[in-house]
């Protein structure tokens, strides 16, 4: 591990009122003016390298820190340190989410006074994240294009609890037989509110979109305009 | 829903020895000569497609059933049951795995004196479902292609566990920075014994060598030869 990276072993507070440690996690980060942003996938999307995308798009306007959680191994974490960029390794032993006391637990290690935005790469699963509130401003989730265009079928609760979905990976679009049309009818039935962009974190198509949205809402964070719990 | 799938609500049973009810599952499927494989993966790597591809493979020589876990859903079960398979869906109801109850309650809904061979398509979930014997003969695990050859250092309990890993989707090498060396090395390194196919569930690459050795492990089985655990 390199010495760039912190390593937290996170744990469950049992029983904890999730629901009022998320509350205030939020009041925190509105008094520190930090944006949390909360993003969820199943393993092998692509937040990494979404994340490196993002941040290289928006590192001359806000000064971003990275919280990788993963039950196991630093890899994403050294990934995000090479780019210089401040990253917390959160390893959940086994827990397959994040909860608010665990990411907490993970900014107590970061400067938040140097940081405007801090994304948290929660663990790769599209079931349990989806039911724990993190405490964060908003919340996206990835959706790679080999997954497929069934999954809002089959994961309801991650579609309708997040603020924008990424549908990643759409340079595999000429292999495969996904139906966009069809992804985008399944998510707005599930959520009228969301925010769809289609981008490839690998050649940087769609980024653009995506990082003026979160940029958007990043600015009226920290101007304290239009602040509500995550959540559409 | 058709009238070819039946939907059963499982629940977990609070507090249940699950190796105690994985053993006792084990020897009913043994009396009943019902060989039972356990195929968990990521959501979208394609476990429904390759069970399709494994039973059209094999079914001259072998009765098939399929049990199908999903969260919510049904349409992985009526995909199985539209090319005239005996399918069960199981509804976890937020649970993101499968226990050896829940697999015994979905095999009740099945008639095992027909059947020569049981997949349960697990939760798709490269976490909670490694933890959990669900009284399967054999397990295997599905790692596509789009997915990263990193996922060993992530999730090593699942690629402990499985006694075969198909690393699907290999028709989107050519797309990918996949590096097939470095995620054997890997799996190695966790699981000596395992057995690794190359497969693509679109085209049927591959599907031959995964379904003669699956063909070999049934075959043992059924005649009474080298019956152990799941797992290495």
């Amino acid at each position: 591990m390199s010495d760039a990276v912190r390593l937290i072993e996170v744990r469950e507070e049992i029983h904890a009122d999730n629901a009022r440690a998320a509350q205030m996690l939020r009041e925190r980060l509105a008094e520190k003016k930090t944006f949390l942003l909360n993003l969820m996938s199943a393993p092998g999307s692509g937040k990494t390298s979404t994340i490196l995308r993002t941040i290289d798009a928006l590192r001359n306007r806000f000064r971003f820190g990275v919280l990788e959680a993963d039950i196991d191994s630093t890899v994403d974490a050294e990934r995000i340190a090479a780019h210089g960029i401040s990253a917390v390794q959160l390893r959940t032993g086994g827990f397959c989410h994040l909860d608010a006391s665990m990411v907490a637990q993970g900014l107590d290690a970061l400067d938040l006074d140097a940081l405007d935005v801090v994304i948290v790469e929660n663990v790769g699963n599209l079931v349990c994240p989806a039911e724990f509130d993190t405490g964060a401003v908003r919340s996206a989730m990835i959706l790679s294009v080999p997954e497929g265009d069934d999954k809002p079928l089959k994961y309801p609760l991650m579609f309708t609890v997040t603020d924008a979905l990424l549908v990643n990976k759409i340079d595999y679009l000429a292999l495969s037989d996904f139906d966009g049309a069809a992804l985008r009818a399944r998510v707005l039935k599930l959520n009228p509110r969301i925010q769809i962009f289609d981008i490839s974190a690998k050649t940087g198509q769609g980024v653009p979109d995506w990082s003026a949205w979160l940029s958007r809402e990043v600015s009226q964070f920290l101007t304290g305009v239009a602040v509500r719990p995550e959540g559409p």
